[in-house]
């Protein structure tokens, strides 16, 4: 057996030794059966203490390469052959027809579905992405979150890396019903069960509610990810639509008389896509026709926590006498959204009903995850970042409104919000997302597409853009490219 | 403004600062509107240096106590009021009669489920767990986990906590592709999509292939968990029953021939419950039958990594020429259950058709657990764990087995498992969960009765035990009483 130490190099001896031994096994050239020579000799070969060799053996086997009975010889073990990787081989079965209806649809929404990736294909992302609905990363506190994962890995045991509850990992359920008795909704950590999410926290209320012949009320245009997944939970979706004061109640009232209603999913703050925020009066007439006509709410609290102007108004559940309200937050659109963090709030009986579908379906979410945002948010980390980021949110929201004005064609309106991240814009002439695409990306830019968001996709006079996702340095000259961009679509 | 400094007292004198003046606050002494003395006034008057004075303010406009607007006057602001929980307060919605027909046949089943709970109630888990089906938490790898974390968390920046690919973190998907491939199975990173633990890979296949009079043929007894999922995906389930070499496939090919059946749910290795293992020739004969009706078959590997007696058999889906196999894993049974990682592979389309599925119920899995098991496992820590829980396991299994032979009554009988955790047991009677619950639970142990893995709950002669849960020095005494409490019962 041929090894041969080099005692300057930089690996350790015995890794040098471990790796040839590991490269005659693999070559071929000791084969399985074949037995090593014992640590003893081999150290005296090689000139090493002999604790090298074990140390080199005791690897060998740990990683399946020599038998691993200790006080034997050491024997090279037959290794299991990588079987080839065949790209061509075909189903016999047709998957097309092998699944359900609902899930036929959904395959076909997603293969065309692209409304915040707008760049040309194979050109990557835009250097200036306005598209995506997400914080600049480099926000993120990362250095806070780092200290929080340390301490819970080194102080918590094993227990984060268990099987937490089903409801969610309780001191953190508790955290999240304070929070939101001081955005003034009456909860307690009974009530919260922690999701994959908001999406999964929509998900799980379609799945509760939804049902042949079943319909949801949403605002039009509406979160562009909600509309294919209500679909997919048997809801026929039932588009009401938004006025610059929010959802208009008129049509809501005529659909909820006409229409079996299941429920009515709003975003009251920062609205996706439009930015539009409900007024404390509208909050109410709204709650009080769904209370008339027993149609629960979904009240979807994305950017509860992104009111960089002060208090806008409360959370319609916040003002739910009756309990038809279900809340929804994250932790994603402020926060971490690779943690998947989001939860549910509403009535103690409807609670448990979607816990009984969240426990079958996914048994628990990430539980250290919850143990280390448990932490990172009880320390005060949360509330400092919170507030670092309305600081420059606050500022950055007005100056980009004004570069809008400065930049932008005479033809072209636009929402202005009183918080969250979104502007809604308004082209004189619809246009295709493809074209949309093309353009913005000539400049550098990537907006997305009104059609994403209506339950009918048509080439439209919208498109979404998010003011947070680009760095700070970047976000004036995006605007003034989207300005050109759009110069070049109105001429 | 009376603040007292102590400087004796451990804790740094700006955090005393700090701690008084928010204390003023929340108790009204200092009122919103006030003006808090400048920095330099209250740093001479406290003795103290200037810059101490700045961090507590600073510190205190982060908590939101004092007006954050820089350089002006420290005002004291108005704090957000807490709300009152009210416990008491009804829904106006019937929410059982909201729900679908689905949600509330599994509300149902899950107000009376408790498989793994086999304590009496109030009285806490029973000191010798036989019923979970997990690992003793001691043997998890916390420290070499912890260093993996530490490393990413260090290395990686914000990507691990960005929103990850829909379909997974590229290199896990290309770990585990390598390692199915070790396993003899074909596969690429292309055909990975990572789900959050296996019951989610269980919950996405019901979904895809779930619908009006669909029906899935079930191993009968099969994984508890998987029933009411099936059903709640509009799955009916058709009992095929165990036989000691596994499926009873005369049984699985009528039921093939007449009804329409949409997938073959199994579990060849160590299955849950009963621990059977089927050859490689039942395995063979499995498939070609599916293969001839052209029914999917789904197969659960979710001990595949549990074969610590050496290769048992190949996975069907290493034989599976016509690509009818959907094979699904997780790390949930050997490594740390609290990350819910698991993954699906197969056909290159039948996986597009579940990312799709995926891709808008949950956007995606939790991006950081998946970044530092990758690092975990390409480190060499998962095979290093791997041989360590196996030599512990070859050897419990046999001193268990044969100390139920010593302790239980002879009209007791169980299966001989070839791996994995489980062994089911046979009474010579019927017996009601709750009666076994209770005779156990005096003995302090814990089993999983065996009627929840029937598709139809009767009291059952069967019970469940998992070998893996109890530790080491535990697991003998734990035999012994489960011996005197099955004497107890058999009297």
């Amino acid at each position: 057996m041929l090894i041969k130490i080099e005692r300057d190099h930089p690996t350790p001896v015995y890794q040098q030794i471990i790796g040839q031994i590991k490269k005659l096994i693999d070559q071929g050239s000791l084969e399985p059966g074949s037995r090593l020579p014992p640590s003893r000799s081999l150290a005296e070969k090689l000139g090493v203490n002999r604790s090298t060799i074990y140390l080199a053996y005791a690897e060998l086997q740990a990683l399946g390469y020599l038998q691993s009975r200790p006080g034997s010889y050491n024997i090279v073990l037959q290794r299991t052959r990588e079987v080839a990787y065949d790209p061509d081989r075909q189903s016999l079965i047709r998957w097309e027809k092998a699944c359900s209806e609902e899930a036929a649809r959904i395959y076909k929404t997603f293969l065309g579905y692209t409304p915040e990736k707008s760049a040309r294909p194979g050109s990557g992302p835009p250097p200036f992405d306005l598209a995506s609905l997400g914080l600049d990363p480099g926000l993120y506190p990362v250095d806070d979150f780092r200290r929080c994962a340390r301490h819970v890995l080194l102080n918590s045991g094993f227990e984060p890396l268990e099987y937490g509850s089903h409801k969610g990992y309780p001191p953190l359920c508790e955290y999240i019903a304070k929070r939101l008795r001081l955005h003034g909704i009456s909860v307690s950590d009974q009530e919260i069960l922690i999701t994959n999410g908001a999406q999964q926290a929509i998900d799980l209320i379609a799945r509760l509610l939804g049902g042949p012949g079943r319909k949801v009320a949403i605002e039009t245009p509406s979160y562009a990810n909600a509309i294919p997944l209500l679909r997919f939970n048997r809801l026929q979706v039932v588009g009401i639509p938004m006025k610059p004061d929010g959802l208009d109640l008129a049509a809501l009232e005529r659909a909820l008389r006409e229409e079996r209603i299941a429920f009515v999913y709003t975003m009251p703050n920062f609205q996706n896509p439009t930015g539009i925020t409900t007024s404390h009066q509208h909050r109410e007439k709204l709650l009080s026709l769904c209370t008339r006509c027993k149609v629960p709410i979904v009240e979807d609290g994305f950017e509860e926590d992104m009111k960089y102007y002060g208090q806008v108004a409360l959370p319609i559940k916040s003002i739910d006498e009756q309990n038809i309200v279900i809340y929804l937050g994250t932790f994603s659109k402020t926060l971490f959204p690779g943690l998947r963090t989001g939860w549910i709030t509403g009535d103690k009986e409807l609670i448990g009903r979607i816990l009984a579908i969240k426990r079958f379906c996914d048994l628990t979410s990430n539980n250290l995850s919850q143990v280390i945002i448990h932490r990172f948010c009880t320390l005060g980390y949360y509330d400092k970042h919170l507030k670092k980021i309305h600081r420059l949110f606050r500022q950055r929201m007005l100056l980009v409104l004004k570069a809008m004005k400065n930049c932008f064609p005479p033809s072209v309106s636009w929402t202005r919000p009183m918080g969250g991240y979104t502007i809604w814009v308004r082209m004189p002439n619809k246009i295709s997302s493809q074209r949309l695409t093309e353009i913005t990306a000539q400049f550098g830019v990537g907006v997305s597409p009104g059609e994403f968001y209506f339950p009918q996709r048509f080439p439209s006079e919208y498109f979404r853009i998010n003011i947070a996702r680009v760095p700070q340095d970047k976000i004036l000259e995006a605007v003034k490219r989207l300005g050109k961009a759009l110069g070049q679509l109105a001429s």
